[in-house]
């Protein structure tokens, strides 16, 4: 059973470790420069010592891991493209043309693109196949999956995980291309969270303000109809969800079992993140934030997560775009540790490393 | 006369190019993503075809200019480390071991530091030597610096600029290194803005409850007693800023002038670019904010200027540290211009080109 296997990676999740957050703190004060000076960079170092035992961590092999699916609620008009989107833009992922692509190559991260449900035979060498079905069924009309098909998408999301850190990438992203994935991401977050329809339905540009009510409208049908237990997050994602969001769970599951730090990319991405720490809320320490999309419900999302993201870029693109720019911040962060040099290695004297261990700001 | 070269600079600043911007857009328009879609990605790319004329620009040669001088006003107690760090910095920024060095060499960024006031004789190959004097008068009991010595420096910064474009940087970010400067700045900012003290002068951990309250009564007297013409942005740099924002004002001067895209720090920075466009205030229009500083004045000072920063990463340390991460950020806009491929070349028909074309997003 698919439930007994995610359950053994659930509980196989352990907390950060504490001696070696210590040691990177520790190493982070010798630093010349305030205490703390560096911010959220100095908290990433610590998070990063936590999640793999090395004060010094490399990220220099990385990924991105894009699950790709189609959702049956794109009948009821709530996007403005196509369902053949999520097939053409899977298509292109393959031809290096996408946002995702440009940004991936600019700092050095592979792309890891996997079909969980594109509505169409999809057979390509650099697309993993890993279809659970062809789209999910429409939520106004019942529930997108079974629990059986929310699990299996779980599961792979898991194995996916796993697969590529046999592969040697040290912190993954996690990202997704699925026409109508903001609908069925804002239902989860509601059913999950209470949050109402309006909080965290987004606009769209490309959405008439008729076509944005009708998204509203049938977010809230699809929750009434199907009768979410917001306690338990597979019936939610089973019920409302999608195979993209089920897989992109189960990639912060295995990351998370595999002590990988995971990258959280836009409002698809932190819904999954959101609803993988409902699983097991010890993942939390494994994620990082990476963009604040300006997707509507992003920023519920944010908050009932506990999470604030590094970078303000008003980005809606989603395809995991925004983690590769988090890989640089952390490739920021990783440098400082490194590079540094401390206050005793300066030559500095003694009293003026009293003084300025004290100090908070230089200036 | 320095004020008349500097007015030559100044006079001599144009406007960006608008058919290069409206090219530029029109690119990003027919690229495989929801148009708008990237957020600020797009407008970096938008204001650097404005800023260089062409539509694909090189951001790779890139440098940051590090200003430093040291304050009288550090007499006063209102900083936690003493003066000298001012000097030992910039010493450890030939030796590779500071932040900016960490952050600089990560992003492929060279940094060029200039020595405009450390109050201490200062020969070193890698720091140029344009020391102004030892360091500023006390703000509290007159005026920093005299009008022609604050016109020195805005020249010097201008004349940097100038000589590093000379060598081939096409992107600048601007930093600085000295002790009491968050003073300076707020007192520069006050007086600019009519800010109130309490509203810009930043807490600074070092600093007790009762050095802060010292710090806002200084900053206060030093306004009473200079009198600065809030009309007169050179006025108020000679009276209550310093050696290193007045270069800092010049290389924003001189980096508009020559048609370079400027980087903004932190609070210091921000400020000096502040002052420039009190100049000129086509210079805004150069100008990109890397970070949202946690130094309390520096949202003050951008909303003052009306920019909005691109990272949140509660860093403080200055050093021109936020500008090799802002350079990451415009390598990622330039990379989406230059590898995003359009609808047209992704071979997708003229159906889905005009669907796809009048949405805003893809879900």
């Amino acid at each position: 059973m698919s439930i007994d296997r995610i359950k053994h990676y659930l509980v196989g999740i352990e907390p950060l470790k504490s001696e070696a957050k210590q040691q990177a703190q520790e190493r982070l004060d010798a630093l010349i420069k305030p205490p703390g000076s560096l911010g959220k960079l100095e908290e990433i170092v610590v998070t990063l010592a936590g999640i793999s035992g090395k004060i010094y961590f490399d990220p220099t092999k990385r990924c991105v891991i894009i699950m790709s699916a189609d959702n049956g609620v794109v009948a009821e008009g709530v996007t403005s493209a196509p369902q053949s989107v999520t097939y053409s833009q899977t298509l292109n992922f393959t031809k290096g043309i996408t946002g995702i692509n440009a940004i991936a190559k600019q700092f050095n991260t592979d792309i890891y693109v996997v079909d969980v449900g594109i509505n169409a035979e999809f057979t390509h060498p650099q697309v993993k196949n890993r279809k659970i079905k062809l789209a999910t069924a429409n939520i106004t009309q019942g529930a997108a999956m079974t629990l059986s098909e929310a699990e299996q998408a779980i599961l792979t999301g898991i194995e996916t995980a796993l697969d590529v850190i046999e592969k040697g990438y040290s912190i993954i992203g996690v990202g997704e291309m699925g026409i109508g994935n903001t609908t069925t991401s804002a239902a989860v977050l509601c059913a999950i969270c209470g949050a109402t329809v309006e909080e965290v339905t987004g606009l769209g540009a490309g959405l008439s303000s008729d076509a944005y009510q009708r998204k509203i409208k049938v977010i809230k049908t699809a929750i009434q109809r199907n009768q979410p237990l917001s306690q338990d997050p597979i019936d939610v994602l089973a019920k409302v969800g999608g195979l993209d969001i089920a897989a992109m769970v189960g990639v912060f599951i295995g990351g998370a079992y595999r002590r990988v730090p995971l990258v959280i990319d836009g409002f698809i991405s932190i819904v999954a993140a959101l609803v993988a720490t409902r699983l097991n809320p010890v993942i939390k320490n494994y994620l990082f934030a990476s963009h604040a999309s300006s997707e509507r419900g992003y920023s519920y999302a944010a908050k009932a997560l506990g999470v604030e993201a590094c970078l303000e870029l008003n980005m809606r693109l989603g395809e995991g775009s925004g983690c590769p720019l988090m890989f640089a911040i952390i490739d920021a962060a990783c440098a400082i540790m490194r590079e540094m040099g401390t206050f005793k290695e300066s030559g500095l004297g003694e009293e003026y490393l009293n003084t300025i261990k004290n100090s908070r700001c230089f200036s």
